[in-house]
């Protein structure tokens, strides 16, 4: 078979598994239907949609008094998944009847014991491709790697974390290939749309658990995030999702690219429209001891956020010095700020003495140590063409950049990153010397992202620098949903002057019509292994925007 | 100046530090003076020998309570240590000058305040030359590095946090040249000869450390281990040496060699002649929360072991499949294992899925990725040959392995030491099937080295198997001292039949009057980052052979 007939071929097997019932007569166009939200809501009963508008905490509990069963619960999401999926194509992989049985066998254990098997017990979780279930693919958004499914021993660790927790898996989504992108496209799968605005991309390298989760097709899912995939999606579809430090989530048996490459790793971390099961989640999973069977995790416990200090100090960040960010964006970040300020809360200038470029330009030579040789080679087993998404990372739309000539160039990368965390770390510390609390701040807020999202094919126009910065310096980071563009109120600044070509053709890339209604959110950002410290503050946040 | 004249010049610097009233009239002869402990406790008047056989615990004490002064205890080590540095060449940096300054501003402080800086008020603390002090030399035994002082903002994080404790510094210690090898000589310094058998080395690459603490001319000092080497010159000279999981003591700003290649990293740790002392230290190191200081420390606080169960169940290892361990080690790890058992103990074989010899391969492998090309540029810089044992660590004493060829084979060795991490850490959770305790064994017994030590030359007759194994499994490490080689009771077993040409030669290399009165240890070793456990269990063992 040619590789375009084995992508066909796990596209189709793929949308098969939808239950003929669930299928939609037809696309609606994106005039027709920008955000498919409501109009997926249509499609479900008053039940469906009062399930798949619960959250974690609300369905673990529900279930857990008996007032839900764990198969209604995952039928609903499996309805409301299949609905997103075709709305967006966020699903590559879809396994509704196996969920079916677990969630049956769930029930059965509650009704014969009295109690749930976990905190998670019927609850059902999505997960990003790249986790390995028994039976199915990880293909990472290759053609070669389909139609390979994984065994029992290759079963990712988190994977049975959550199923030990009672978690319900029916789906997994999406990815870019490789991962290497922020925009989710492969040769198997084409684009993953943002559900809230069909017109833009739903971001990357997550970009399926972001539709599926932003369409609500799932209360919480699992994305990983090496540049920003956590990060970028989250953002695009409003979402909560934790970016925590190296290996605080266990990574072991999640399949990956670059799997082995030691000097910036890929985390993997929760992402949901609720911060609660966002908490509940990550708490749960430390609380299992990770680092039990992943040699990869420090062994910290986890350390509840208790009688913090009533005032707090927050570092701003509202532009990276290259560009100025889009009106939604700007926008988000003055209500985030003026919401803290409000709450009697201080916010400050972040000057770091690494730039937010600096950073970035390390991360984007970081990702291309081997002239991204894995992909070529990846790429040539099925004869599939490299995405363009990928070419766009290398900054340069037609070769990809020649790696490095010595090892040596490696370490240097390495020695460059922990100078740059140790300046940036010093740099925190000394903002003491700048708050009225005397302690230094708590916390930074910043862009996510230089807009709300883009067109599919036009990731090239924008930067890592607000997302690979935080991957460098390895701090914890929640994202935090703030508001939504707004055509009437997100105008274009006609006064700005772009300080350089690429700033010329960012501004005018926006147009407040084609970004209307897309999520606008910001990151909150703690120092490195703070991860309940990062929940905490995006909790602040949360409670200061309502 | 020739490579020769700089080294000769440093040298002759070194040695000129001391006081003229503490010179040997001649160095006597291995012959006369095999084990020079006595021998310096003659040259010593008896405050000076009392002071120098006090544990860190009671120099602390005894200074807070006033009935010792910091320049007395200073000025006792300073002479113990210039004695110990003539019969072993153990220094590379002396300071006495400085060391008493700092010692009567301290004892100033206290007269003043009536209280100490810190819990190390006044104690002399000796560092492996790798640790940077502003105005010396970290020259780590290369000729190219001599005369380079080390500015204010290069000083390493460890001395700072030692200092702030009350610390005194007084000297740094020998390295082989590169740190690359468990035998300390370089083209400067020639070899480092160990204070109980000066037949034989000190060890290495903290071998400078090894003889000095040995000899008590230090009660505690620093050393760095990447194979080894804190444990080897522990083992070689009866001390205890914590060799913890990787970063748990931060290394920040300490000099080394391939600094920045992240597949396997040295780390840095204490070596004493007393266990309370190395726990003291270790203690005050994580109590000064490190990780705030050093982005690669994971925020681990120090966990006390308290009601840990009476019995116990260890591990133990007696050989490593290639070759016998000699007579005297042979003799410590069954001294070890009936005290433990004498005790109401349990020990089992510790038969792991990955070999020694395994774990071994790769730790070369990893070592020589470069093909050396860092150790050949450095000696290239001033002329000097490489020294003879770096080309013994690459296996072959004519040449310089190749290194690799691409990066991914870089990335493969971090995927084989995740691999094999992963599978002996299952293995250890799986003895709890064999143990009576029910728990998986509490720790692992097993010698450090084929032998007690060896001639200077001849360390190319031995593998890094004991050690290196468990820096590739990152376990945290305590050498114990067991008993000394005795040429009446660790006679050659005539009746062995080696397995190997190499075992054959390592057992005829065994002569037992060669090795008479040199230490014999083991180590115990627990999983990642359990250095309290290390400690507490090491206490065990002692208290057991006791």
């Amino acid at each position: 078979m040619t590789w375009k007939e084995v992508a066909a071929e796990k596209k189709t097997s793929v949308d098969a598994k939808i239950p003929h019932e669930w299928w939609l007569e037809a696309i609606p166009s994106v005039d027709e239907v920008r955000s498919v939200i409501e109009y997926i809501e249509e499609k479900l009963d008053e039940k469906e949609v009062k399930i798949t508008n619960s959250t974690v905490v609300e369905l673990a509990e529900k279930i857990s008094r008996g007032e839900l069963s764990a198969i209604e619960v995952t039928k609903a999401f499996c309805h409301r998944a299949a609905l997103a999926h075709q709305l967006t194509t966020c699903c590559c992989e879809i396994f509704f009847e196996r969920a079916y049985k677990k969630a049956e066998e769930l029930d059965e254990y509650f009704k014969k014991n009295g109690k749930t098997v976990g905190p998670l017990h019927g609850v059902p979780i999505s997960l990003k491709d790249q986790v390995n279930l028994e039976g199915l693919d990880s293909a990472l958004g290759y053609v070669s790697l389909v139609n390979k499914p994984k065994s029992k021993d290759q079963v990712s660790n988190i994977a049975k974390i959550l199923e030990d927790a009672g978690a319900v898996f029916y789906v997994k989504t999406t990815t870019p290939m490789a991962m290497m992108s922020c925009c989710t496209s492969s040769n198997i799968y084409g684009y993953t749309l943002n559900p809230f605005n069909r017109n833009l991309s739903s971001g990357g390298s997550s970009g399926g658990e972001g539709a599926l989760v932003g369409a609500k097709g799932s209360p919480l899912g699992f994305g990983t995030d090496i540049g920003g995939s956590i990060r970028v999606p989250s953002s695009f579809q409003g979402l909560y999702g934790l970016r925590g430090s190296s290996n605080r989530i266990p990574y072991c048996k999640v399949d990956n690219s670059y799997a082995n490459a030691p000097v910036l790793s890929s985390v993997i971390g929760p992402m949901a429209w609720d911060l609660d099961d966002l908490k509940l989640v990550t708490k749960l999973i430390i609380d299992s001891k990770p680092w039990i069977h992943d040699p990869k995790v420090p062994p910290i416990p986890w350390r509840e956020v208790i009688d913090y200090p009533n005032k707090l100090s927050f570092g701003i960040i509202t532009g990276d010095g290259e560009s100025k960010v889009h009106p939604p964006i700007e926008r988000a970040l003055k209500i985030a700020k003026d919401a803290l300020i409000a709450q009697g809360h201080e916010v400050i200038e972040w000057k770091p003495p690494v730039s937010l470029g600096t950073c970035r330009d390390l991360a984007v030579s970081i990702y291309g140590t081997d002239g991204y040789k894995e992909i070529v080679d990846e790429c040539a087993k099925s004869g599939e063409p490299i995405v363009k998404e990928i070419l766009a990372l290398a900054g340069d739309s037609k070769s990809l950049p020649q790696g490095i000539s010595h090892v040596h160039e490696h370490w240097d990368q390495a020695r460059l990153r922990y100078e740059y965390q140790q300046k940036v770390d010093e740099y925190w510390l000394s903002t003491a010397s700048q708050t009225s609390t005397g302690r230094p701040v708590d916390g930074i807020i910043a862009p996510v992202w230089e807009s709300c999202s883009f067109k599919p094919q036009d990731i090239d126009l924008f930067s890592l620098s607000y997302t690979s910065t935080f991957n460098i310096l390895d701090y914890s980071v929640v994202t935090t949903p703030v508001t939504f563009a707004n055509k009437d109120i997100d105008v274009k600044d006609v006064s700005y002057k772009p300080i350089s070509a690429h700033d010329k053709a960012l501004q005018a890339y926006y147009v407040p019509e084609l970004f209307d209604g897309a999520p606008a959110g910001v990151q909150v950002i703690t120092p490195r292994y703070e991860e309940e410290r990062a929940i905490y503050l995006a909790g602040v946040l949360r409670d200061a925007l309502n």
